[in-house]
This record gives structure tokens, sequence and C-alpha cells, in this order.
């Protein structure tokens, strides 16, 4: 074998042993009892895994593999993508020690139990020291990191979650979209509190008919049940592996619209992931390409395909059949007005495509403040209000609804930010090029049929895996670099025209 | 740190390993979904953990540490205790080498699949080819083990199960069993043929009802549902680990006598694990002792304590009120009658306790045969209908019904079965001592309050773990060697008096 083949052999175990890893979190939020035995257990086997993974990568024979295969100038092209990524995954783990890596997992995992509590009682001064001790880890990472990458703190920490991925890409792409915003947000909020008013459909909606019509809803965008199922947890999430599929949602039974939007973007993820390259499965060319792509196709098919007319044309029927009701509240106009409804508000999770790049822009400055040292968790509250003020005219009642609101920075999870509104402004740019390549895309769609858009993108994301970095896929995709215009472009088409 | 702490060290990450593979059997027994893909990808997930594992266990520096500690002299008595059993695993692991295990791993995977269908068509013939593959395989193991351990061939494939179980020990107790059982029979069911005939309760029982019930005498006999699930597999197991606890069962709507007593059996399992002692998670030591007396608490559970009549007594009302029925058939002597039928049959995991000992036997006796070369594959039928008509008087009409009925061959599972009947056996000594130690158990299970069993449980096999090996375990909780004559006194006791 050569030292190429033999990298093969031990990423192949290592994405094995990465998978194990996922059905194991999935079970940690779906199915594990609620016992706190139960879930320190499942530490104790995520961390053996980790280190087990650690290890693979750190030694000796896997770092002279990397060096002789780099030599080698007889790879073709996917191999030498492949033995890119291997080198990218290798970087990271290699740049910190095991050390660092066990006490940020337990910092994070002590310091996610108490916010769970605390968030609820907006406890700010509670929570502080376990962040505190959190952040110091992420800055040691981030020092090891950027060193390792050549990249500043800030940049070493967004790498993680989307290789490549650098400041001077992000700063220009947040300064526009900041300046856009109010102005924009301004004319929606009078255009839509002119026009008539979206009526909710009416409760309760028994949860058993919400799943049935969610079921429905992703078997029809070609979601295979055969191969994934649909859960329920806390924070819905897309989990599992490409042939194995777990998506997971929650269900409220007074209003089914945002409970069943959640499932289609979670199906985005899914199908994203199932139809990566089978023949690099395993393999990390044949992984997700970043969080950012990753989000740009749950976007894609959440923000761009299903909240248009056209899906809605297609789902309304089945939403009057599966809850057995009718009335104006069921007409696809109305639909439409209550997914494309804009009202600035304090909560992240539960905001509307116009809104929601200000709540990222706000965690993105302050995250990397954090980092940089030009701001201290002293400062974090303040800053918090002051940035929703001022980018949202809201200033948050408690912390609960303010800086406490996200789990993220409490799990250890800096520099993932970005990567939602990149995504959404991805997702918006890949679909106005789709769209433009095959003009039976949308009104495909609005009979519920979503095989042109894959075939489409099949070619031109999905079938790729991470064979070209991120600002190539895209250009080779739309034939330009990520360009905010387009995105603009969609939001004055939705919600200006 | 000394040798001794780093084996600890590499054992703990072992036995989380071994844990996190136990979560994946048990999610691929009951969550998983049906497409083939999904199948595969966790035989690659598991083929990984299980090369890691092994990895863990043949290194060098393993092996060094073994003898380094076995110098050692300053060991306390459970650090002994726990390096005798490290000693025993690492045998095991090295004896084979990891092509030999990856080969037996697929031929397994391969054979039993192609038997689920075979089985079904009764297909002998069809499987025979795959399952020659799987005993080859099974024979090389023996071939290497028995030299590790310097035993018989038959006895090294028993040692995976239940360590240090020999032939010297099975074969006068089997002998035994085997003269004493067709007098009794005849005798029990003259005695069951002359008495009232048990009425069965008239279904349908639906399933939720059904599981309701379960899990209301789980919660009784002390399953704790923060740290623990029921749920539905086909083949019921008891799976988890012991801070997460998993049990299965299936659900039959027109009879849920098998059922009910089925989750109680595996709760027994569930209970074992629960106790293990807390101290010593995750090292050897603190495992389970052996597939022998794991058996032996779950029979211990089923057949002892919950077939009596006092359990009965507390459970009858409970059951009538479950399933809103009344009428005779609900009366404590005729479930007593139903749980103490005793009805050859052809199927062993049918079987009541007097007989299932004879299926145990004939399984033994041909399993050994083959693998040394005694008898082959082409003679199995033959030998199985012979063995079925000597024991019990039946001959079975089909494959299905005769030797293609248990996995356990076509998934490399041999030297297996003697555990089950051995197990009966502990579990009936070990619960005439406790008995005769603390008078109040019976009257106590009576209204439902196990407490005094698990008291005696606790201190006399649940806590000891791995610390004895089992005879001396045994030995120590019930003052003597295993003694046929005891499980002899708890037949005649039941069945004749």
């Amino acid at each position: 074998m050569t030292s190429y083949e033999k990298l093969e052999k031990r990423f192949g175990r290592l994405l094995a042993l990465r998978e194990a890893a996922g059905v194991l979190h999935w079970d940690a939020s779906t199915m594990i009892p609620e016992g706190d035995t139960s879930a320190a257990a499942r530490s104790e086997q995520l961390a053996a895994l980790g280190t087990v993974c650690h290890e693979i990568l750190v030694s000796d024979e896997v770092s002279d593999f990397l060096d002789e295969a780099e030599e080698l100038s007889d790879l073709g092209s996917w191999q030498a993508a492949n033995l890119r990524e291997m080198r990218h995954i290798w970087v990271h783990a290699t740049a910190v020690t095991a050390d660092l890596v066990e006490a940020l997992t337990k910092a994070s995992m002590a310091c996610k139990t108490k916010w769970q509590i605390a968030r609820t009682e907006s406890d700010y001064d509670g929570i502080k020291p376990l962040l505190a001790e959190v952040l110091k880890l992420v800055k040691e990472v981030a020092a090891a990191k950027s060193n390792a990458l050549g990249c500043a703190l800030y940049e070493a920490l967004m790498d993680e979650h989307t290789p490549g991925l650098r400041q001077d890409l992000v700063d220009p792409i947040f300064s526009d979209i900041e300046a856009f915003l109010p102005d924009f947000l301004a004319a929606v909020l009078d255009k839509q509190a002119a026009a008539p008013q979206p009526i909710l459909p009416q409760g309760p909606f028994p949860e058993v008919q919400q799943r049935v019509l969610g079921e429905q809803l992703m078997t029809e965008l070609g979601f295979d049940f055969s191969q994934g199922r649909l859960d329920i947890s806390l924070h819905p999430f897309s989990g599992g592996t490409p042939d194995d599929l777990r998506i997971t949602t929650r269900y409220d039974e007074t209003d089914f619209t945002t409970g069943l939007m959640g499932i289609l973007h979670e199906t985005g993820h899914a199908l994203y992931e199932k139809n990566l390259p089978k023949e690099w499965r395993r393999q990390p060319v044949g992984e997700a390409r970043g969080m950012d792509v990753h989000e740009s196709q749950s976007l894609l098919i959440e923000m761009q395909a299903c909240r248009s007319k056209e899906f809605l044309t297609f789902a309304a029927p089945l939403m009057k059949a599966a809850f057995e009701r009718d009335g104006p509240e069921w007409e696809v106009d109305n639909l439409y007005r209550i997914y494309t409804k804009v009202a600035p508000g304090l909560i992240r999770v539960d905001a509307d495509e116009v809104t929601y790049p200000a709540h990222v822009i706000l965690r993105y400055q302050i995250e990397r403040a954090l980092i940089n040292e030009e701001m201290t968790l002293d400062d974090l509250p303040a800053a918090w209000n002051e940035a929703m003020h001022r980018l949202l005219g809201l200033i948050p009642p408690d912390h609960a609804t303010g800086c406490m609101q996200d789990i993220h920075w409490f799990d250890g999870a800096w520099g993932y930010f970005p990567s939602y509104s990149l995504g959404a402004m991805t997702g918006a740019q890949i679909f106005a090029t789709a769209r433009n390549a095959d003009p039976k895309i949308l009104p495909a769609i609005s009979e519920g049929d979503f095989t042109p858009l894959y075939d489409w993108l099949g070619e031109h994301i999905y079938g790729l895996g991470s064979l070209y970095e991120t600002p190539e896929l895209i250009e080779r995709a739309t034939g330009k670099p990520l360009d905010t215009e387009i995105f603009k472009h969609h939001l004055q088409t939705r919600y200006l025209t």
C-alpha cells in the first residue's frame, strides 16, 4: 500500500468512529433516559471515542504518511482533494493537546448543564464563572489553532465549522447587510402593515397529525424512511449518518406552521447528507463541505423552495387534509403571508428571513470581541442589549431572551454563528442559479416534484462533497463568488414586490 | 502511574468503547431504519469499534503492563481480581488475529442475514455453505484459544461466554439431568393431566395495555425508568449499559402471558447490571460474572420469583386492572397453572422450565461434536431429530422447527447454550439459599416488595461483580458448589407436590 492508501484506511476508520459518535449523540437527544447517570455514562463513551479518534490522528504514522503522500505526484484529482482534507483535519487535531480538548469538553458539559437551569432564571451572574472557564479554554484552542493555521484567533474557530472561512470574506458581507437592513426592514414592515394580515389557523393540532403531515411532506421531498427517521427532541437537529438519517422536531399543538417548516429545514440538511458521493463514503473528500454549505442546503429547501408560493400551492391541500380543516386561513395566499411574515423579535431561532442576519451579525461582533479580549464577559449583557437596540430597535427584558438564549457559547461552540447567514446567502445564490439554469424547477415544485431541483443540486453541490474548497464550489456552481446582491435581490423580490 | 494504574486507564477506555458498541447494538435492533444501507453502515461502525478495541488489547504496552503488574505484590484484593480479569480478556483478544475476528464477523453477518429467510423456508441446504464457513472459522478461533487457554476446543468457546467453564463441570451435571428428566417429566405430565386445566385469558390484549402493565410490573420490581427503557424488538434482549438499561420485548395481542414473563426475565438481567458495583464501573472486575450467572439472575427473577404463587397473588389484580377484565381465568390458581404448565415442544424459546434443559443438552452434545469433528453439518439435521426424539419424544416436521430454529450457530455464537441451563440451576440454588437466609423474602414478594430479595442478592451476587470466579462466587453465596439436587428439588416441589 502507498502512504496515501494507508491514509485512506486510517481515515475510513476515523470517519466510521465519528459516525458511531453521531448515532450516540442522536440517541442522547432523543432516546436516552432522563437520569443524570445515563447522561454521565454517555459522556464517558463519547469521551473515549473522542480520545481514540484523536489518537488515530496524532500518531507519528499518520504524520509521516501525510508528508509522504503530499510528495506523490500521481494522485488523481479527488485523491488530491481527499489528501488536502485529511491534512486539514490533522492540523485541527494536532494543534491542540488531548488534555486541552478534554478540559474544554468537560467545561462545556458543566456549563451547558448549568445553563439549562440558569437560563430559565435569567441568572447571568450564576453562569458567568462557568462561561468564563469555557471562554478561557476556547481562547487557548484559538491560540493554538491560529498558530497552526496561520490565521487570526477568531478565524481559527470559524475554521472548525467552515474550513477556510476568513474575516476578509465575512466582514464586507456583514457590513453590507448591516447597512442594507434598516431601510429595507422599515419598508417591509410598512408594506406588510398595509396588506391583509395573516390569519393563523387555530389549534389544537394533535401531535400525531402533525407528525403524519411532516412525514408525508418529507416523503414528497425525497426523504426515504427506509434510510432515516423523524423523532422528537428539545432542539431540532439533523443527525445520524448519510445511510441512516435522523432528523428531529418538536411539536406545538397550538401552531403547526413553525414545527412543520422546521421539519422541512432539517430535511434539507438530510438530503444533502443522503446525496453525498457514495463512492467517497467515509473519506474526508466525501463529507459535507462545511457548515455554511450545509446551512445553505437546509435554507435552500426551507427558505427558497418551501416558503415559495409554488410549494405552498402544493402543500395547502395536504395541510387541510391532515387536520381535516377548511376555511380562508388555509388559502395559499394566507399561508404565504404566514410564512413570509416579518417581525423583529428578540429570539434568533424564531426570527424571520429578513431580521435573521441581524441576530447573526450581533453575535459575530460580540464573540469576536470576546475572543480578541476587546470585551469581557462583564460587558456582555450590556453589549448585547446595545446591539439588539441598534440593529432591531429592541431591548431584551431579561438575559433569558438576551445573551443567554443560545446554547452555543455555553457549549463551547464559538465561531459557528456566521455560518447561518452565509448559508442563507449561499442558498439564495444557488437557488437563483438553479432556477435560471432550469426553468422547470419552480413549476415542478408547485406539483410537489423536486426532481429537477435535485438533479441540478446533485450535479453542482450534493455530489461533489468536499472536492472543492467552499469559494471554488460556490463559484463553479453559480458562476461568481458569494454576492450579497443576489441575497438582497431575493429579499426585495419576495418582500417588496 | 504504576503499570497496574496504566492498565486501569486502558481498560476503562476499552469498556467505555464497549458500552458505545452496546448502545449501537441496541439501536440496530430497535430504532435503525429497515434499509440495507443503514444496516451496512452500522456494521462498518461496529467493525471500526471492534478494531479499535482489539488494538488497545494487543498493543505491546498492555502486554508489558500486564507482565509487570502481575509481579506487583502490593495489589489489593479487588485490584488483583481486576488484573486477573484483564489478563483473561487479553488472552481471548491476543489468541486470535484481527483478520480472523473480522472474517468471522463478516461470515456470521452474511450467514445470519441469509438464515432469516432460509429459516422461513426450512432451507437447510441453502444455508449450509454459509454455515460451513462460519463453523470453519469458529473452529479456527477454538483452536487458537484452546492453545492460549490450555483447554479443549469446545471449552475455549464456552470460555468466551462463561469464563472458566469446563466440560468436567458441565458433563456430570447434564448427565444427571438427562437421566432424571424422562421419569420426572412423565410424572409431571400425568399429574397435570389429572388436575384442572389452565384457562388462557382470551384476547385481544392491545399492545399499549400490555406495555403499561409491563412497565408497571418492571417498576414494582425496581426497574428505574429514569435510567432505562422498554422497547420492542424481534428477539427480546437486555442491552444498554448499567446506567442506561435497555430491555426489549415483543407483544402478542392474543396472549399477554408469554410477553409479560419475557419482560420480567429481561428485567432480571437489567437489575443485575444496574446493581453491579459502581465503584468498579468500567473495570473488568466490575462487570457481570459471565453469562451463566447473568442467566441465573434473569431466571431467578422469572422462574423462581415471578412464576411463584406469591408473586402471582400480587400481580393478578394488576393484570385484571390493566386489561379491565375479570373471571375465573384471572384467579391466582389459574394463572399459576398457566405459568407452570409443562408441555414438551419443539421450540426452545417457548419451552417450560422442566423441558428446557433437554433443549440445551441436545445443543450441547451436537455443537461439541461439530467442533470436535465427530459430526459434520451433513449429519446435523438427522442428529437433531434423533436427539429430539430421544429426549422429548418429538420429531420436528421441518428444519425451521428443528435445527434451524436458533440464531446462535448461524451468528457465530457457539458454546453459549450451556449457560442457559447452568443459569437455571444456579438461579434455583441462589434463590433457595436466599429464602433460607431470609424467610421474609417470599412473603414480601406476595406484596410486591422485592427489597428483602435484593438486599440478599446485592450482598451475595450483584455487588460482587467479577471479584470471584464463578465457582467461588456460587460457593460463597450458597455454601456449596453448583448442585443439581437443589434444582431437582425445586422442580419436584413445584411440579409434583
